[in-house]
């Protein structure tokens, strides 16, 4: 599958998605990147079995390799973690034609991602998703990044890796939480550009929950197209297409900022957030109930939560002033992507805010 | 004066040269940039007096600003001060529409830059360069970046500005040391891509050295013109063409490392390095002795180093090793830029080590 970020073929990438690819990682490296002579593997603690034998397969083809193991958790997305990359990268005589290889879910995606944008203004990336969020998101379209102590990604750059090794076989010991949170991006790419596919997923809900790697690669490779085609109108989220990616999103970010980080999963906070901006939709009159029932059935069958445990308080005017606050707002107007038929979403930036603290509860 | 990076005009900028615009930045950013609402302006310690008063009319046309002052010096480009700045955006609530303004020199535009560059993945940039060789050099081009511990430059971005506003009027109040220092680049320019401004400075350089407004102009239009097309024919330093900047810059940074930062100052390491890449030229039998002759002449016209002071322990072995550990190396062969005629440098990865030594003496 091809790439082109806003549709430049010069900077397009393959995302090569098979059954044991990740075994083949030196071999693309060495196929794509023929001046490469150092790379650094980053991954984190859980994960260090997977990357490690890389690192071996790397200096066979003549490639300087190290691997750089980052603590495990959004806490690793920081400067310092960033700084130790670096260091990594430097130790190793790294030059610019050097790469760096994210092996790990989205937190090392980021972390290595803005290291490779950044070190010596820039260097080679290779994306290997370990975890769905990975697969389907966060590893295509560019985005690196970091934290700060006062907000998340709010450091970072568009940076388009030089390929994507996505290897279904390692969902198979992926957490039930984390496989069931990624989920639920994949149910919002049936709803913000796909009806065909939201059905898709719900006559194959059954597979999907077991893993079966007969519908695990259709459902990863739709996803990945859903999301290039939308990079591909927007790379640098200015057109305003590249925001219905972040449907229920909004919400999220809110639930995830009032819950402390952890509490809630990314993918749960996203499930609950569809939840509230589909039911915003049907309050006006957007849509039928009918798309918000479908939702919530697949979300629920899917093992997602569709409102907030009761152990996070969540007053509406917290939310909504964490929804304030959210960095793709504009000037400071609340900017909302909901749907208007199952497959559409638009973004909405004049919704009055006791609609929005309303659908935040049945 | 239009810039057009990689030739795409879309993301091609003005560079404003006039008498007193510092005083039009804020008229310039509404402008150019009507949705900005907030802007940061970095300046540094020597510089607060000059950059203070812009805060004042970007509230008058409705844009939240501040002032971040930084310590005057190298050790300010550093992640360190990268974090303040960032804090200074988010006190503002600055969203991805907002500003950062760079006023200052190399230092403060490439941490600035950075800084930008980085910002919820890239927000606008206004270059303000107040020293002679970030008029000439530095300010344009988009390159920005930090220090870390172990080397210059290693972390940064291609970022290119909204625009590059430079007042010649501020060349009145800078430091002897720090306008000669810029004048090295300016020579620079001359033997690499154009012998009439050569010819042109070597006429005029007794009004050059007096500062004198009616040849500043001309003077700094022609190096950005200079710079401009060898950037619009190589943004990313991927073809070649871009490394031709660095005429005397790999003998240079060598010698900037071995002094120990200060202690030499960028412009008069380059005008020494150039001397030594002249003189390897002319014993290569590249150019005639004559080209070394008149280059040597200007520079010391310039009141620049044409050797390295006493002070300075550089034996060739220690200079070698620098050289090669710098960055713009392949796969550590070593790349030199040497004149092939006057207005005309070539990149070679095949000079022999011991002609490298020989020309450090004369």
């Amino acid at each position: 599958m091809r790439v082109s970020p806003g549709g430049r073929p010069a900077t397009g990438y393959d995302i090569v998605l098979q059954a044991g690819v990740l075994r083949e990682t030196a071999a693309f490296l060495t196929d794509r990147l023929p001046d490469c002579r150092a790379a650094v593997v980053v991954t984190d603690g859980n994960l260090r079995d997977l990357a490690a034998p890389l690192t071996d397969a790397l200096r066979g083809v003549g490639v300087a390799s190290a691997l750089h193991v980052v603590e495990p958790g959004e806490k690793s997305k920081s400067l310092e973690s960033l700084h130790g990359i670096y260091g990594t990268l430097l130790d190793l005589k790294a030059d610019r034609r050097a790469c760096v290889i994210a092996v790990g879910g989205g937190v090392v995606g980021d972390l290595a991602g803005f290291a490779a944008a950044s070190y010596m203004r820039g260097v080679s990336l290779i994306q290997v998703p370990t975890s769905l969020l990975a697969m389907v998101d966060s590893s295509v379209g560019g985005k690196t990044g970091v934290n700060l102590p006062r907000g998340k990604n709010l450091v970072g750059a568009f940076h388009q890796p030089a390929g994507v090794l996505v290897d279904p076989d390692v969902l198979r010991t992926l957490p039930d939480r984390e496989y069931h949170g990624g989920l639920a991006e994949v149910v919002k790419y049936g709803v913000i550009s796909d009806a065909a596919f939201f059905g898709w997923l719900e006559e194959n809900a059954g597979a999907i929950l077991d893993r079966d790697p007969a519908v695990l690669v259709p459902l990863i490779a739709r996803c990945c197209e859903l999301k290039a085609a939308v990079v591909a109108a927007d790379e640098f989220e200015t057109t305003g297409v590249r925001a219905t990616l972040n449907y229920g999103h909004t919400f999220a970010h809110a639930f995830e900022n009032l819950a402390g980080y952890g509490v809630l999963s990314h993918g749960e906070a996203v499930s609950v957030g569809m939840t509230c901006a589909a039911r915003l939709a049907v309050s006006r009159g957007m849509i039928p109930p009918d798309v918000l029932t479908r939702q919530t059935a697949l979300l629920e069958r899917f093992r997602l939560p569709i409102e907030l445990p009761a152990a996070v308080e969540a007053p509406p005017d917290a939310v909504l002033a964490a929804m304030r606050s959210d960095k793709k707002n504009v000037a400071g107007a609340l900017r909302l992507v909901l749907p208007v038929r199952l497959g559409e979403v638009r973004v909405f930036a004049d919704v009055p805010e006791e609609q929005v603290t309303a659908a935040l509860t049945p």
